[in-house]
């Protein structure tokens, strides 16, 4: 393995890096590439390939996500992600109940029974619950909130695997989504607005839980 | 030129694109995997690459923005990038009144004298515009808030490139700015919520403004 670097930090140089990781430098180059695209790195001329400050970084891109946080995030960075759920996802439940159309009631409602059914402890049950929030997004009809969604969705999907990783799950999610459903099925944009801060809230504190269970 | 492509449709191969591109087939890859980074392309077995559907593309990345803001985006489009300015810039502001150091008041106050100085039709004030922008959101000390800068900011440029295209700018942005200005220095979250609501609403009337007067 190549070694860890941190912001600001200068990568080793093409050849030593791919000789290092056993791959070919096409490989190399290809992958310095993506991560450049990804704002994870910058190129300078001549002095070589450096990792770029944290600000550049595409945090949201659903791969930079789940890089992130394939190693345990620290207390801050998990507080700021629930900080900016419960700015996006009420307003988008808001959105959603305003602008759901039929399509979008029966797959929040398929997507509902998915979870009740398989529960979050398997992988079809997390499905459902992924699709039940693309849906609701989708019923938002912002394409910049849709986009949001695999950004949102594959953080969602970490902290559940997260929470489920060290113990059962403390609560029965399905309750907190139903009640979303119902909302913005009834088209009721308040209603919506506060299910959803309700369950973003309930997320965040099992979420903690999980992680104050794990200290020694 | 390649033809332009919709979502969902099957690309030229590598070999007939780079030769009609006039670029080597290793460019024409690397750039490939860049549009592929973003969301833009899929690359399928033994099928080709086939361009994604727009769900798929992440809309917020400053580079897919500028690309899109390249050419006119419909009504719908612009409306919803206002959308998401409303529902995320105000509550930046009212998390900035509550974090803001001094460094961030100090800036904030530099670019609104840049802005006042060189005006939004040249070059130097629209730094200065997206510098208030930015450490804005940086004061708002959440890196999830902060990712979005270059993007929103991006957006922001083009919207005031856009207005400044077609007609002199028709209302002096400071005195909002000011105020946004004044509400976080003073720590003070719900006047800041307040000012950043009216300064997106105003910027998109005037957005609006500037497309209604092109019409024929």
């Amino acid at each position: 393995m190549a070694g860890e670097y941190k912001p600001g930090e200068r990568m080793s140089g093409e050849v030593a890096a791919s000789d290092q990781l056993h791959v070919s430098r096409t490989a190399y180059r290809e992958a310095m590439r993506i991560l450049s695209a990804k704002g994870l790195v910058q190129s300078r001329p001549k002095t070589g390939t450096w990792v770029s400050e944290r600000s550049k970084w595409r945090l949201l891109d659903p791969d930079v996500l789940s890089w992130i946080f394939e190693s345990e995030p620290d207390e801050a960075l998990l507080a700021s992600l629930f900080e900016l759920r419960r700015i996006i996802e009420p307003e988008a439940a808001a959105l959603a109940a305003r602008r759901r159309d039929q399509t979008h009631i029966d797959r929040m409602e398929a997507a509902l029974a998915g979870m009740t059914e398989h529960t979050l402890t398997t992988e079809k049950g997390r499905a459902a619950d992924q699709d039940f929030h693309a849906a609701l997004l989708e019923a938002s009809d912002n394409p910049f909130l849709t986009t949001l969604t695999s950004g949102v969705g594959a953080a969602v999907a970490w902290t559940t695997i997260f929470k489920e990783r060290r113990s059962a799950l403390p609560r029965d999610p399905v309750p907190d989504h139903q009640e979303v459903f119902e909302a913005v099925a009834a088209g009721d944009p308040e209603w919506a607005h506060r299910a959803m801060l309700d369950l973003v809230e309930s997320a965040f504190r099992d979420t903690q839980r999980a992680r104050q269970a794990l200290r020694p």
